[in-house]
């Protein structure tokens, strides 16, 4: 039998014996192929009513009632909590709040503080999505630090006594490689250094063990593989040994110990709630809230392990079906080594892009060459895979971007 | 004829005159009085319909699209220009996002690096807003800068040399004292110092003439007399000649001059983006421009003519209605020292709003002893006020906040 034959035959098989295909269903899809959940997840299906709920009744009926009788003054620790399981962390060290930038201020000047006299240097992965390194350059400045871009793997050499935090990835946002967080936050404090970790392209997408391997501060958003829909507030994680002498830049009215006291003088909270500033977005974190529940009786490591089948079946049917030499995986080949995308560079990708979303095959363009394409174990699957490599070969024979 | 009846019937007049009483068909409202729209502004009634039309079509259709094809990345500009007419900017000075406090520290950082070297001192409004204080305390331990609280009345006479940045309220959020601002900026810019203002409880209620008075830096909230929806995104203004230098703290992707570049190097954009951070939280952002449509045809001059009718009349309620010496107000008599509030100092006052609230009129509770009542002229008439004056004092006669 042909080669696309064989393939579609096998991502059958692999649909068949998925053990997750049933989660589709919580997802509102249609009969393209998404692979932009890693930019923004789809939707769950039961929240457009409970969005409708929260504006109607909570903020239409209830009004100010809400802040209390509907839950929203705790929301953000609440959800914090139902996001903690997930990236493996024990209750009571996450808030939900801002954006992803923001909290990564908080983190970095917290982490300086954290680090104590002496130390006045911030390292960052000089492979970063570019607002975590320009946070950090303001972080920097803020704290009288100097700062210094690295490449992940040169961090265990050259963090030292000087170095105050290391902001790193878990996962690259462009090249979808995954970071030893374990070995790397091993390396970050034998150099007696707070390690701050963004954890964007992971969670929800591979177990990250934030208390197993001793992390002390981490960031994150959920519009990816958390679903929690466009600009959904992102997380700030501190772990609880470092809770009290967390100090953060943004001490807002809502991480006050007594936030109704309407006191003067600031007292931050006790716990992860001294990450919280400002009045939070209930509509959109509650929309959040209410896509968590897609995590129902899921566990992270079926997701780690399906996603890992989903983007070595790719690799695999991008390998048979691609013409050689027309595309290069940035992707690394070793499971270890890999989140839950893949890249492929390629020349005139943007227009490349272009025509695949036309032909209904959804990732993304990243300047200046390369095609991501994000797996979401929850909704994605191998049927989908060879789809989509089959519609990118095909597109790449007839010109690629060429019109 | 009674007192009660009275002055039941000049509310009837006083509704029948009102140009503005037609708006409140464009709220959700109860059979109460809904005094609280200056904690949490009433739910405009077509808001519902176009926060599904996000959620449902622009996120579960479109998805990944809607950050170009539904408008979603340009949310905060075009946002921030249909607040700006409300607060008496011209278009291209105002961004929306983040939450107050997160805007605060990003124009009071700002205001300490517009106003260079030489100049250590940030004043702040002793009388604020506990988050105000909070904030500003960060921003001048970031900054290197001294911290100096003072009653705004004490500010012409305090500034000088040292001061860098000044944060004043609009209107005191207890009292509801609504404070001089073209003669207070004048006096900050007398001084050589940036003009910080906080306008979360005058914007939507009342004229505040960001250009006119040549105030530097405000910040606001959008979901009191805004009518945004609860913890609906905050909005900060930057004067037009000031956008080239201004430096935020927060120099998030969203801000950059080529966003999507993806530029290891931080590189502003030009105009009010400056003030952008992370990427928007799209669901709390599309609740807010739906709402800001209830504006539409409604001039702020109105609005403010009618918020001084409805507190007068309040005032002349209580004071007819409720046992003399029970209640003092601390909102000033005169118009140009008011907001659109009445704060009554009153023993036991927590309880007695509780009753209150119990017969449908629904304040809230500022510690220790005030009973805060706020009248949005888009949606209270002048027979909601009577109603409650006259509850009040029923309640209040009866034993106050005694079961």
């Amino acid at each position: 039998m042909s080669e696309t034959t064989e393939l579609a035959f096998k991502a059958r098989e692999l649909d068949a014996g998925d053990e997750l295909a049933g989660l589709r269903s919580r997802f509102v899809l249609d009969d393209g192929v998404y692979l932009d959940g890693n930019s923004l997840g789809a939707l769950p299906a039961h929240v457009p009513d409970r969005v409708q709920d929260v504006v109607r009744r909570q903020w239409g009926e209830l009004r100010i009632r809400s802040w209390e009788e509907s839950g929203w003054w705790t929301a953000p620790e609440r959800i914090g909590d139902r996001i903690a399981p997930l990236v493996g962390a024990a209750a009571g060290q996450i808030v939900v709040g801002d954006s992803t930038s923001v909290n990564v201020l908080k983190a970095l000047v917290g982490a300086v503080r954290l680090a104590g006299a002496g130390r006045d240097e911030i390292v960052v992965d000089a492979t970063t999505f570019p607002t975590d390194g320009y946070i950090a350059e303001s972080a920097a400045r803020l704290t009288g630090c100097a700062l210094r871009p690295l490449a992940p793997a040169e961090v265990p050499g050259a963090v030292g006594g000087r170095t105050a935090a290391v902001l790193l990835n878990h996962v690259d946002y462009r090249t979808g490689r995954l970071h030893d967080l374990p070995g790397l936050t091993a390396a970050v404090h034998a150099a007696g250094a707070v390690a701050v970790w963004d954890l964007c392209h992971s969670a929800g997408a591979l177990p990250v063990g934030l208390d197993e391997h001793g992390v002390d501060l981490a960031v994150g958003c959920t519009y990816k593989y958390l679903n929690g829909g466009p600009g959904s507030p992102a997380y700030l994680y501190v772990r609880r040994e470092l809770q009290d002498r967390f100090d953060s830049p943004l001490p807002g009215w809502n991480s006050h110990a007594e936030p109704f006291g309407m006191r003067p003088d600031y007292a931050p909270a006790q716990g992860a709630l001294r990450g919280r500033v400002g009045t939070p977005d209930i509509l959109s974190m509650l929309a959040l809230e209410a896509a968590l529940e897609v995590w129902d009786g899921v566990s992270v490591e079926a997701v780690r392990a399906k996603s890992l089948a989903l983007t070595d079946f790719f690799l695999e049917c991008v390998a048979r079906y691609v013409p050689a030499g027309t595309v290069q995986s940035l992707t690394p080949v070793a499971h270890e080594e890999r989140g839950s995308q893949v890249a492929l560079r390629c020349p005139d990708a943007g227009a490349v892009m272009e025509r695949l979303i036309a032909q209904g095959i959804v990732g993304d363009f990243r300047r200046p060459d390369v095609l991501r394409f994000g797996f979401t174990p929850l909704y994605v699957g191998f049927a989908d895979v060879e789809r989509a490599a089959e519609v990118l070969a095909r597109t790449l024979r007839a010109g690629g971007g060429d019109a």
